[in-house]
């Protein structure tokens, strides 16, 4: 599974960097370049496409339009994908107004926020109380929730959303979420990837040997 | 290096969940709540913990103060950690204002950006503009920054940083950064996550075969 997980996010990078390349004026290119613009080898693009049958031509490389058009299909992103945002404080505030996510095809359509002050119907993304969350969700057969409230706040929020039929959450709330449902959650831990950075940083800086395990 | 950052990962991770639980009134805990909080097997956590020469007691468990006074001094966070951001628009605003870096002992002292419009020095996190940030990073000997600027500034500005003396950058402008120098890069990529998410979700409920790798 984890390799699974790996190998999807490989595709998107190869995405990102195809629609890099072709506003730089490519239409072809080998798997050597894609690699590098990666930072994986080009045995490993090669592999990861064959699983999903594309192959390259190896004078020509690969048709950028094409591969793009297939990327996008294997990641279902040749359609909008809509998502519910849940939790408007700072965070999430932010990620409604991040256009990556809409450059990429992923529409935030409504945020939640328990807070009567932050419900806001006529902002560009509406802000709707954490009460309706789950009729809307429903409503809308919405599957996939950014999950941005307090790590105390997360669990509870986590579980309305379960019983409202979400199947995916990404979770920046530092916890780590229970359920018995086939749900899943990929965890963004902010501090958590930054504490990482410094421990390396000071490991490096202070020429102590890093743990083998 | 992966299995060593996966377990520097676990060990913020613990810490957290130590700190939740001592707020909760625990004053010991055993390594069995401690997994359960964070998601891993009790003989994870108890390994981990052996690593750094931290052993609890079979009747007792650990005692949770001296378990974190011992975690934070592991990872280096004893101490409060200055960092600057890169790139003060809608993202890196967002991050100024996360007040979860504070609570964790990260604190940004300052961002730059190249826009002159978003110059403020007055704000509670004072912006710069691009053209200061080498000066300042070697004059407060800043070794950690975040970079928030669009994919098409990611490396000019990073090659900026490395050469004023960064030494870790936690990314999240969705290219792979390159160097020839030890600056430790970690990769924040909310677009592929999400993405991932989708396509997972998507192929659960198409009950579509999972790859096998």
């Amino acid at each position: 599974m984890i390799s699974n997980k790996n190998c999807i996010i490989r595709l998107s990078r190869y995405k990102n960097a195809l629609v890099r390349f072709k506003t730089l004026g490519f239409v072809k290119i080998f798997s050597e370049y894609l690699a590098d613009a990666v930072g994986v080898t080009s045995a490993q693009v090669r592999k990861d496409f064959s699983l999903f049958g594309i192959s390259g031509n190896k004078r020509g490389g690969y048709q950028i339009d094409a591969l793009i058009t297939k990327l996008n299909s294997i990641l279902g992103k040749n359609e909008v994908q809509n998502v519910v945002l849940v939790g408007a404080g700072q965070l999430g505030s932010a990620l409604m107004r991040y256009n990556t996510f809409e450059k990429e095809g992923i529409k935030i359509i409504a945020a939640f926020d328990i807070d009567p002050s932050k419900i806001n119907l006529k902002s560009p993304i509406p802000i709707l109380s954490l009460a309706e969350a789950a009729l809307f969700i429903e409503t809308n057969s919405i599957k996939i929730a950014i999950l941005t409230v307090p790590d105390m706040a997360a669990q509870q929020t986590f579980d309305i959303l379960i019983r409202a039929g979400i199947k995916g959450v990404l979770n920046f709330a530092p916890i780590e979420l229970k359920t018995s449902s086939d749900c899943i959650v990929n965890n963004v831990n902010l501090a958590v990837e930054l504490e990482n950075l410094i421990y390396f940083v000071n490991v490096t800086a202070k020429e102590a040997p890093l743990i083998k395990i």
